[in-house]
């Protein structure tokens, strides 16, 4: 296991920052009443490939030498990984390879041909997804680029707090949705390396709390398959991230599906965002929690924005 | 007829920055490829009270004497500047009364109540409006703020594109929605002020092309009842904008509300921001018109992000 360190951060910055946007900081003081703490809102779902996994993606892309890079990359994800890896492949002009559920959304399918990326299907199971990946990665020689636990990966998602620091002075604690742990991580090198006063809450839904009783039992407890409507939440821990969640992280919240799709209306009504249910799961944490947050100034990292426009939660039923 | 000058801009600019956003100027890739132009989208839908209207609203109850504030304001309006009057009003902790048709949406009316606005409700009728409207202000002596035929107001909004010029370097054009001609009047007043050389395009819905048909003949047309999506440009032009129009805009442009829709939804989807029907006019103009766009950098202001999450237009049918 190679934890990355601060210089790899600092590395990944300069790396990527031709290939991603500074997203900005936005405030609302609508929900500063509302939760009684100053919010600061980095929003990464104007990130390119919209969400903040271009800036882990754009790292391990950048990172390769010419001789690795030209065998391309490849991974398996359903969701914005997919996207981020196919985007910064397409920037540097290399093959990307990803493996897809067949049941995976067609806007999605979409997305990653729209940047370049090769789609090999398998089915949605996990014997099948390994198999397929295997198969591609032996027939292609491209470099596996993990979603989450990859030492570049967790190094460019660190950057976003990075930023947030920088943008934002006096900040008391940062909060973070939690799936495989990826931007945690990130958030808790950069945090841990720069400024230690900060605490780090990860905020997770409770139908997929596999990270909450993992910190709270101090091992790894991976979730065997969660249903929520944070569809980029449902992924377990690894070694890597778990590294960073149960030596840095100060707390997890959870926070009920109801909970998540009132604080993604509420945020798209005030805020005037588009954001995917895993946005909002720590503002859910934080109007659930308020005595921790009270008084205090919070980073709100807000990781994505690629939803399903035709079918909103609130929508349903 | 007062017409507002630069000097007037400059100090609403100093009277208003403690109440209003400098808000973020937005780029998307996507929508350079396919426009051919380098677009800049200045978000007033992350303006305080959620539209551009806030910087015209603070600009009047500002100016006020503390003894012509005591009375409070007074206007007559079914949408953002309602909303953005109180907001101001609120601010200085003075009356508002607002003439509301009893048919206006309730998220509107609650939003007006939410920032301390007094509703007195009129019949959908220019007759009840005008009639309760002069009760109203009778009774309350408070100052009259129209929504957009007011050199104060004017003065105000036109801070929106000094920033705009501010933060980016070489705009060729600049395009926004016209209704009243609120918006478009004081983004004039800034350029032909300060940038000379940068065009001022308006972008209206072809359902309700009062100004387009005016600038078009010359002289003001009003349309009597016109239906659209886009429910903030409704309103005809008075004399105070039409003076900006017919001397300083290059050209109108028209857009169907199929053509509305679809720039409103593209925005939503690859920009990751929730706006108004109004504010995806000048974006489906440009898509319209692209020979006037192409190789140029243009400036694209978003007024507004008030809308019904419930009620939004590609769920119709």
């Amino acid at each position: 296991m190679q934890i990355p360190t601060f210089e790899d951060v600092l590395a990944a910055h300069a790396r990527i920052a031709p290939h991603i946007h500074r997203t900005p900081v936005l405030t609302s003081s609508y929900l500063n009443d509302l939760t009684g703490a100053e919010l600061f809102f980095k929003c990464e779902n104007f990130q390119k490939a919209g969400a903040f996994k271009a800036r882990g993606a754009c790292n391990a892309v950048f990172g390769l030498s010419d001789e690795m890079a030209a065998k391309g990359v490849c991974t398996h994800s359903s969701g914005n990984h997919a996207l981020s890896l196919s985007y910064a492949a397409g920037r540097r002009g290399i093959p990307c390879n990803v493996v897809m559920p067949r049941t995976a959304p067609q806007a999605k399918k979409d997305a990653v041909r729209g940047y370049g990326g090769v789609i090999t299907e398998c089915e949605p199971s996990t014997t099948s997804r390994e198999a397929v990946f295997a198969e591609v990665q032996a027939r292609t020689g491209g470099e596996f680029v993990h979603p989450y636990n990859d030492p570049r990966v967790i190094a460019g998602q660190a950057t976003c707090s990075r930023e947030l620091l920088d943008q934002v002075d006096g900040l008391d604690a940062l909060i973070a949705p939690i799936g495989g742990g990826g931007m945690i991580s990130g958030t808790c090198l950069t945090v841990r390396s720069t400024a230690p006063g900060v605490q780090v809450y990860a905020a997770e839904p409770k139908n997929a709390d596999d990270a909450y009783r993992s910190f709270k039992a101090g091992h790894i407890i991976a979730d065997d398959a969660p249903e929520t409507i944070a569809d980029g939440l449902k992924v377990p821990l690894k070694d890597l991230t778990w590294h960073f969640v149960q030596s840095t992280v100060t707390d997890i919240f959870t926070a009920t599906e109801d909970q998540i799709i009132d604080a993604m209306k509420l945020t798209w009504k005030r805020m005037k965002i588009v954001m995917e249910p895993s946005c909002a799961v720590p503002l859910a944490a934080i109007l659930a929690n308020p005595e921790v947050f009270r008084g205090r100034r919070v980073g709100v990292i807000i990781t994505g924005g690629n939803v399903d426009l035709d079918n909103l939660p609130w929508m349903k039923g």
